[in-house]
């Protein structure tokens, strides 16, 4: 486990700066012919990089490696651009600057003082592209700020970082072994393990990372159909009766989407009745499975949300697997949101009943704080996803292999090429431990109720829904000073509707913070307070409050 | 523009390496407390990193940022994995190092000297941390490595890498114009010029960059039944009559993945027959067509490959859309491998016809060299991908925003969250210009014409088909020694079966090179060779050659 052995090279850091702070540019352009010189030799070890001063504005793409000589200017280019980078890192945790400096889209794409978007025949200098990248972080928004709330997935894990990096170095393809052994094997163990935090024996059954939580609960329809009509794959949807999927109206669209594109058409797709905390009514689910298969359609599958979208809601799955269970129907549980919650002892009984789920979607690029993407699709019967998806396309997947072809991915997939999604999530799993993300998520919880608490009572806040929030959703209206005395009707509704949308507004162009706004069924505009990034503090939930009213003060 | 003012920091390289090299290991404890004093101080830009050496066998996550005084331990920690990732890239392009160290799965999981893939309750030191990664890429494979040929997808271009760790430090989604301003704009743009590449009127259409090929492809269908039959997205495939797809028997099986997916049944994706050459075969389509009507399907949709996954083959696009305006059914054309083509002056008439597609699947993570993943879909008709897939998720895209929402992107997706796959490739696209993917693509088919003309008549070669290859692909059998003399049947058919699988096996565990094998049709396992790869040279075609004769020696 040497990291610095005794042979290894003194540290290559900037005592050159220290010497010669106060160099002229000729003492500069002299170092620069130098720095050959200052290579350390050392057989035992890679030699460490060593940042130089280069001149890239007559250096392009063409010059990097695979190029002849290639490789000083290759390493100096990405040591540039790792400082730009680390800069950003810095300035994205540091409460002095700015979440994002916001710009009309016609504003981008006219040009901001140089930062031309346009793309053309002839290559632009190394120097120019480096430039390019500074503008691209600068008008961008910093999700990693302290005070960034915007949506579920926030924060800026640098474990999570430094493994997005080596991932792609590494640029490979989670189709076969045979070109992606570790990340594979990584995966492999990754699923078992949140298969047996779901709890279910073993940690046996089926799974794979899919490129986010839509096209994980579009693959849990998809196997669900599979398992009570195979035929469908070969015949097509004519080969089954007129089927009927049920989810909450709270629930995150993609189950619609799914249904649209599977072929079950969005109006078989029946919308389930919650309760005022959004938690979907296992009554009306009962009721309307009965009255579906009244008329004549076959209801297949019951979609559990443990995590709304809006109002962070965890729908009863017990109840709900106690239905599916006779009516025997596929539970699949959508915890893309609420999946996370499944590491805290102290929260994952908001998910009991979760065994129970024949599939399960858990996205770790929201609760968990791994960069995006990172969203599993986990199925308790083993085997299933190949038999749904395989085509068992011999010119990619070759059975004559010389090693064991059970670990090739590919054909379980509904992709073909797959990025690594794994790598991030297993190092911060090793980096963290069980227990690291716990506390990441007891902490979110927290937060979160330290917010709820500082509102509910204060003057001008109305919560849209009672008593303590389940997840990190906190849902509020603030009724600015002017509305504070209107009587209830639908001139107070409309003015109330525009008022999220103006203090949003307000804060992008002022920049100091994010927060969702969104009306839901007949409620207008509120805001939907978040709180996954691991950087906030209480004192930016002050912050939150105080900017919110500072703004509205004369709405 | 300026990258180095005059009142910059001097360049913080390893002077004190060159000076201090001898130094003891006391010295060096010394330095250590050394290094506050060997920042610099500069208000006009940021400060550059300084590698210091850290200690980081008591360091764990939790101490980095966010952490209190978490600055200086980040920024180390990322310029520690930045020395192993800059050390992997030499070592990707340098042809003495091996492609792949291989090992099977078991002995991978069983634990490498310390590589240990189990995931934990207890945190890893970052120590270890920086170990894992080492390992990791220590057993994984190089698929920028100069002789590593195995997928279509290949290269480690730096452009497109320094693109992905900028990515991955933005860590944004492209679903709302708010989080991803510049990305989303970026993506606008590239789309226009992919499509003004195709040939479509002023570049206008639509598109969408998506996870890969497959759900390309999978949107493809999913809109042109939109087209035809928009009833399905809300009543579901009974409510069309049986639709029935067409896809060359060569073609790649997303098309048929997605029919199953779909709802439309894999019996329902007619294979059309191909000539020697895997090129479809314009009458057999028509006579499909007419055979179908016959039976009372209706005819929906063409998939035209351009360059198919084995031979490379481009169909007759002209002729397929003749048909397809003929009988009004949807052109899509498949141009996952061979989209970049377009690119080149030279080889685009392979295309030709291209601009009367409906719709195109191009991925420049293959021919192009772009980092995965990056596919798009691009479509003629605008709106129409909206019009398929949005389910006006009110909570998630507000129309009530301050800025222009036709910018947002997120209700024309299948997916919610989407990764940024946008600019590692734009970044490429400025950096080497039109003009720098035009020679990369012309050097590789060069290459291929090298291989080619090298083996068509060798002694022990039989090319799978006759003739100059379209694409980069090249498909021959070796004939080891001991099978020349062997009369053609079934005895000689098995035993060339089994010989690319025991070189390919030869190769992997010697660590020397890698290319595919598959068999096709009644053809026999041979040896499919691409050329992608930026580093290769003709050195390297002439390293592979020499090596399948010396593996195939005593087979």
């Amino acid at each position: 486990m040497e990291m610095f052995g005794d042979n290894s090279c003194p540290p290559p850091c900037n005592t050159l700066g220290f010497l010669q702070k106060n160099n002229s540019l000729d003492e500069k352009g002299r170092l620069a012919g130098q720095k050959n010189l200052l290579s350390c030799d050392n057989s035992d070890r890679d030699a460490r990089f060593r940042l130089t001063e280069t001149d890239f504005s007559n250096l392009f793409a063409r010059d990097l490696l695979p190029a002849k000589n290639g490789e000083e200017p290759t390493i100096q280019f990405l040591l540039e651009m790792v400082d730009i980078l680390t800069n950003y890192v810095k300035k994205t945790f540091d409460r002095s600057t700015k979440v994002l400096d916001f710009h009309h889209p016609h504003q981008l794409l006219e040009g901001m003082e140089g930062f031309n978007l346009e793309l053309s025949d002839q290559p632009e200098s190394l120097e120019q592209i480096l430039v390019d990248c500074r503008d691209t972080l600068k008008y961008g928004v910093r999700t990693g700020h302290p005070r960034f709330f915007n949506q579920l997935s926030s924060g800026l894990d640098i474990i999570g970082l430094a493994g997005e990096w080596l991932t792609s170095t590494a640029n490979t393809n989670m189709f076969t072994y045979e070109i992606a052994p570790v990340f594979v094997l990584m995966e492999q163990l990754t699923l078992k393990k949140m298969r047996e935090m779901i709890g279910w024996p073993d940690g046996e059954g089926d799974g794979i990372f899919s490129p986010g939580g839509a096209i994980s609960n579009m693959y849990s329809v998809m196997i669900a159909r599979y398992k009570y009509f195979p035929e469908v794959k070969t015949k097509g949807m004519s080969a089954a009766p007129r089927l009927v999927l049920f989810t909450s109206e709270h629930s995150h669209y993609s189950i619609k989407k799914a249904g649209a594109a599977l072929g079950f058409g969005t109006e078989n797709v029946i919308l389930l009745s919650t309760d005022e905390r959004g938690r979907v009514i296992p009554a009306d689910l009962e009721a309307k499975i009965i009255d579906a298969k009244q008329k004549g359609y076959v209801p297949l599958f019951v979609n559990a949300t443990a995590g709304s979208t809006v109002y962070g809601a965890f729908d009863p799955i017990n109840e709900i697997a106690d239905i599916c269970e006779k009516y025997n129907l596929w539970l699949h549980v959508d915890g893309a949101w609420g999946g996370g919650l499944l590491m805290s002892r102290k929260h994952r009984h908001k998910l009991n009943g979760v065994e129970r789920a024949n599939s399960v979607t858990w996205n770790p690029h929201k609760m968990m704080g791994v960069p995006l993407q990172c969203s599993a699709i986990l199925v308790r019967e083993k085997g299933i996803l190949a038999g749904c998806n395989s085509m068992c396309a011999g010119y990619l997947f070759q059975p004559d292999k010389q090693y064991d072809v059970t670990y090739d991915t590919g054909d379980k997939a509904i992709q073909c090429g797959r990025h690594v999604d794994i790598f991030k999530f297993w190092l911060m799993w090793k980096a963290k431990g069980t227990i690291g993300f716990e506390q990441h998520i007891d902490k979110c919880l927290d937060l979160s109720q330290y917010l709820y608490n500082k509102i509910k009572n204060r003057e001008g806040y109305e919560m849209v829904f009672d008593g303590v929030p389940q997840h990190t959703n906190v849902c509020f209206w603030y009724i600015p000073p002017s509305l504070r005395g209107m009587p209830a009707g639908e001139e107070r509704r409309e003015k109330l509707h525009r008022v999220a949308p103006k203090i949003k507004a307000m804060m992008m162009e002022s920049g100091t913070t994010m927060v969702g706004y969104q009306p839901q069924g007949n409620k207008v505009n509120f805001f939907r307070m978040v709180v996954s990034n691991p950087a906030a503090t209480q004192s930016d939930i002050d912050f939150l409050i105080d900017e919110i009213e500072r703004m509205a003060r004369d709405l």
